[in-house]
């Protein structure tokens, strides 16, 4: 039976400081290595064994994988990487601080901005210090679809195409696939894999560092519920993620 | 103009203790992490980028190119992995200790087994506790492909056929390829590259952690000869490879 592993990466220097990340390839934290770390051990704990890793074109995703499979003993598995599970692109919040964007322009547009479907922040300038464009590592991708700002609707669209394709590849084949991504992109999946609706996803959050798995049947549909592999530290987790910002 | 980049894992627990590793899956030394962030930092000061990894299936080769890469703001560049880069298997002496192995079977046999060019150690039982034999790493792998002892004649031939297809693939593209792997996997590789003869190549040893860079024409002949990022410390290294197993 397929098994799907979702790792939202720990946490970041930018998280830490509250400043809205998006595309920004900001580094874990001292504490996001921690969490990665507690990902890796709850995975040998729990005898969960990934045989292939996907991961977005973010170092903190990256670093997360490579952290939590060194405790497990399986940095060895193949990877692939894709703009597809990168976070949800900020715009021209990226770079921002959350408390003084929420300050500046209030609570409504603030929520709006985080948690609405389908309303993207205003686009980023070519030339922000915070745009990703003329980025190397996006140089093998056609520029035109490469985004400069993003809504949940819009990472749905970009990443369910990876998913159809190449990660369904390998699941559908009986593998166990482990995705090290983002709050946003795993989000997405998460409302596909679920069913969530437009409406309802806005509540749903997913904590760091906590692998989240999915048992799925040959029509990559979930037989159970999906569990967190340490179920009171997730829950710990969201509620915090929930609060970002509020302070 | 397609571009080589050698990488030689930093000393590893074992290397430390003087122990033959082969295919053991030993992790690197906190010498050998730093090592790994200095090639990181070389290929960073130099202005050498790579665009993909490819490395080992030992996660001491899949950690240095990790540091190194994270080190040089890289982490995202495609990577694959596959046996045929690993290590020369030692055989029945994975596990033993050099000085002990020199000791016990004398000068000759010790430097037969470490250096000619096609005598193989004797095979490792499938029953010992250093034997790869049903390593869920190489499940993907026809098992009578994998060996029980190598010599470095066989790892010529088994690496040769990766680097044919998989790697020189991407070279012709033009891209930058970096390869993480081993001393005895890379000193396979240089004497193709080089055209050493089988016997020059037994006098032939790759410092650990310092790229080792290789610029290539179109049919993948050296333009130049192959250098160092650090040429110092490269010379200081090759006489410290030398010089193991005689303490």
């Amino acid at each position: 039976m397929p098994k799907l592993i979702l790792v939202r990466h720990g946490q970041s220097e930018w998280n830490e400081k509250n400043l809205f990340t998006g595309w920004v390839d900001v580094k874990l934290s001292a504490k996001g290595e921690q969490e990665a770390k507690r990902a890796g051990e709850l995975l040998k704990e729990k005898n969960v064994h990934p045989d292939i890793l996907f991961t977005s074109k973010l170092s903190r995703a990256i670093n997360t994988a490579n952290i939590a499979l060194a405790q497990t003993d399986r940095l060895w598995i193949p990877v692939k990487r894709s703009w597809r599970l990168n976070e949800r692109h900020y715009g021209a919040l990226q770079g921002k601080d959350k408390a003084a964007t929420l300050a500046k322009y209030g609570e409504e547009k603030f929520t709006t901005w985080r948690r609405s479907f389908d309303v993207p922040p205003p686009p980023i300038e070519a030339d922000s210090e915070f745009s990703q464009a003329g980025d190397a590592r996006y140089g093998d991708v056609d520029p035109n679809v490469l985004p400069q700002t993003e809504s949940l609707a819009l990472v749905i669209d970009r990443m369910l195409p990876y998913w159809q394709d190449e990660i369904a590849a390998e699941l559908l084949s009986g593998k166990t696939v482990m995705i090290a991504a983002h709050g946003n992109s795993l989000r997405a999946l998460v409302k596909y894999l679920d069913g969530i609706s437009d409406a309802d996803i806005a509540k749903l959050n997913i904590p760091t560092g906590i692998p989240l798995v999915y048992e799925l049947d040959n029509q990559l549909k979930p037989t159970k519920p999906s569990y967190y592999l340490d179920p009171e530290a997730a829950a710990a987790g969201a509620a915090a993620v929930a609060n970002q910002g509020k302070k």
